[in-house]
């Protein structure tokens, strides 16, 4: 068996496993679960080759392995508990069994599935802020140049349990977001997840790709009701994995696979997400990448958003409302594009009157309508003196919103008049 | 006419303006606007009886009182720019025939208005944080004794134009505040603030009043469709309001009356608030006042909760979704109950295996529902070694997730399986 696994595999694998280093993380990955402390902490200290060469020749640690990972791991893990070094070897080893590259470069083959590893030029260099957490291979279906998209990326992630509230605003944002170029990363779940690419794959340009990353092989479309939309994606986008083809989606993976769409992407925009939701695990792990994290709010009787609401609450996700905001938040907007969306809001609902000064709004308060009053009048209802009241009428006729005669002032109002003025509480 | 305003209107005013001091406060209110700054600093500096002597006995500022105002005004505004004193002299001469005290206290008889000043140990306390801009009087109808509840005040405040989602979502806060024992504080206008006060009536504990704080003289209950909730009101509680008795309500005072309504309670809360509403202007006075303020987000699609995701994304509002929280953020919750309402929430989809360290997580997920399995295939399956699965089948055991036979191990599941599980983004 040792024969199988030995040190030179580019000689003896076939396929996309033809060179050492490939072939050694596609094993690796194989017998090391992601985030297995024990495994990325000698991965990065020797390397692929020397690592798989240690696991398949030794039956237990060697002492200069030993002492080499007591280094890396003291390193690597200042103050932590370090993992039992034979313990985690004796688990490697009874997994050996499965890392069978001639089968996993044949299936490979026929679904079209490719590897990309760090060693790669088109290796995403963002999940390198990953550190040890970083994957060892990661595979892909699909289009390999959606890798590059990735760094104008936007993941966008929430409840399986989508409701039409949820939908809605997903495509909302997913449409703005994709079509301003940005490439739209999600899970390929039920729910937000489906939604978000759906609405990318539609709406984004057709040079804009879209990327699911699964918890599972990515020659398993799970879930499968969502089989044609991951082939879609794979058609315009990519599908990508750090899981070993044939393996199913459980729920450490689940956990794990939300550090890689955290990483990916610049943002993490979390549309809707019950109080608990894996999506709150994406988000986290974002903010603790220091990417940005957005939540959208919701209705606060429903609870549908209440994971969202918690993200602002006591994470400090940044509330968002449309795809602007999110925009604006990885910084794709350029400062007029930023006072553009905020004139827009300000503007709806503005009245000509809100751009009086206090003094000029206390002259416009006590203007009649329907009558015309001598300035006199409208000194004692304002309370001003006369100088006050001219000035301030002669303002308010050239806004337009007083008018003069032979009988005195009056306010030429808005068409609804002061009674639709919104005074809010109040 | 001066001698209708001389310096002992204590001798000559009937009813509740017997003293000087109120006597003068109550005139003074009628000259002088909220937030008339060279009012204001000169009230300061010379007190109610000296300044209302100065206005009425002098026909315009003499050296000894600029000299005065100079300085203070200097003191209170540092850096800005001073209003001329003669102009706001001129104009409050020019109103001196509407303070007519007589007139005031019949009328104050007549619907059983009373004041409050500064000077009253039942004064506000509170109202001091408004430094210059505390009000020269407030009058009040209804039970004086509600002043003493604003010291657990909490605002509740929003749009005129209240959706049904606004109004359920107040009545839920407001009915939990009351509950509690909390003064609500509102402006007794349409939409949210009468939904506020409504409930706070049908709600609250008998001994807990509403306090609304009106833009118009408190013998006006206006708006007029709202006159018998004010009237319930006055029952329960109060209607206060530091506009003199017969004034209209204008824009300028309502945004005036909002610093007031921001002043007297420990936070606002904007329940429903469009992108340009007056409860902005409330929370905003809560902030500078150094309040708590307390946004309720809402859907992004139809805007009626525009305004409230501006305070969160613009202005630190803090997002409630419920009473507890608005209760929290006034420190009204002990530590415990606030751990109640977190692990309420906590509990809402509470699965067993939530508890499972990651190792325990991925022991859990290698097991079989429906078959057992020995530990060998437990350790190739997790890529754990067999002491790790070991002591992970013996705690799973224990907590009711795993149980062994003579033929291996096999999942205890939660009913439904782990089908159910919601793996967020995905």
């Amino acid at each position: 068996m040792n024969d199988q696994y030995d040190a030179h595999p580019d000689t003896r694998a076939p396929g996309p496993f033809r060179d050492s280093v490939r072939a050694c993380r596609v094993r690796l990955a194989r017998v090391i679960e992601p985030s297995d402390t024990a495994g990325l902490v000698l991965l990065r200290a020797l390397g692929p080759e020397v690592l798989w060469r240690s696991i398949t020749e030794l039956d237990a640690p060697s002492a200069p392995l030993a002492s080499v990972y007591r280094r890396a791991a003291g390193e690597a893990l200042p103050g932590a508990r370090v993992p039992d070094l034979a313990r985690r070897f004796a688990a490697w080893r009874a997994r050996l069994p499965v890392a069978e590259p001639a089968v996993d470069a044949r299936h490979a083959e026929l679904i079209g599935a490719w590897t990309v590893i760090p060693e790669d030029p088109d290796w995403p260099e963002q999940l390198a802020d990953l550190g040890l957490q970083e994957p060892i291979v990661l595979w892909g279906r699909g289009r390999r140049e959606a890798l590059g998209h990735l760094e104008r990326g936007v993941s966008v992630v929430g409840s399986r349990h989508a409701s039409a509230y949820g939908a809605a605003v997903t495509r909302m944002i997913v449409g703005e977001v994709s079509e301003a170029g940005w490439c739209v990363v999600s899970g390929g779940a039920y729910g937000i997840d489906a939604v978000a690419h759906q609405t990318a794959l539609e709406v984004s340009p057709a040079t804009t790709p879209t990327v699911a990353v699964l918890a599972c092989g990515v020659d398993r479309f799970y879930p499968v009701a969502n089989a044609e939309l991951l082939a879609r994606i794979c058609d315009r986008g990519a599908v990508l994995s750090e899981v070993p083809l044939g393996c199913a989606p459980t729920r450490y993976r689940f956990l794990q696979r939300n550090r890689i769409i955290a990483a990916l992407s610049r943002a993490t925009v979390v549309t809707e997400a019950a109080w608990r939701s894996g999506a709150l695990n994406t988000a986290r792990h974002a903010a603790g990448l220091s990417r940005e994290v957005a939540a959208v709010p919701g209705d606060v009787l429903v609870g549908g958003s209440a994971g969202c609401h918690r993200l602002v609450r006591e994470d400090h996700a940044v509330l968002v409302s449309n795809g602007a905001e999110v925009l604006e938040l990885v910084g794709a907007l350029g400062n007029d594009a930023t006072r553009d969306t905020v004139s827009r809001n300000e503007n709806l609902d503005r009245r000509p009157e809100d751009c009086l000064d206090p003094l000029q709004l206390r002259v416009f308060d006590a203007l009649p309508l329907h009558t015309d009053v001598e300035p006199d009048r409208i000194c004692r209802v304002s309370g001003l003196g006369p100088g006050e009241v001219l000035a301030a009428l002669a303002t308010l006729r050239e806004l337009g919103l007083a008018a003069d005669s032979l009988l005195g002032w009056r306010r030429v109002g808005s068409p609804h008049g002061r009674k639709s003025t919104d005074h809010g509480s109040a």
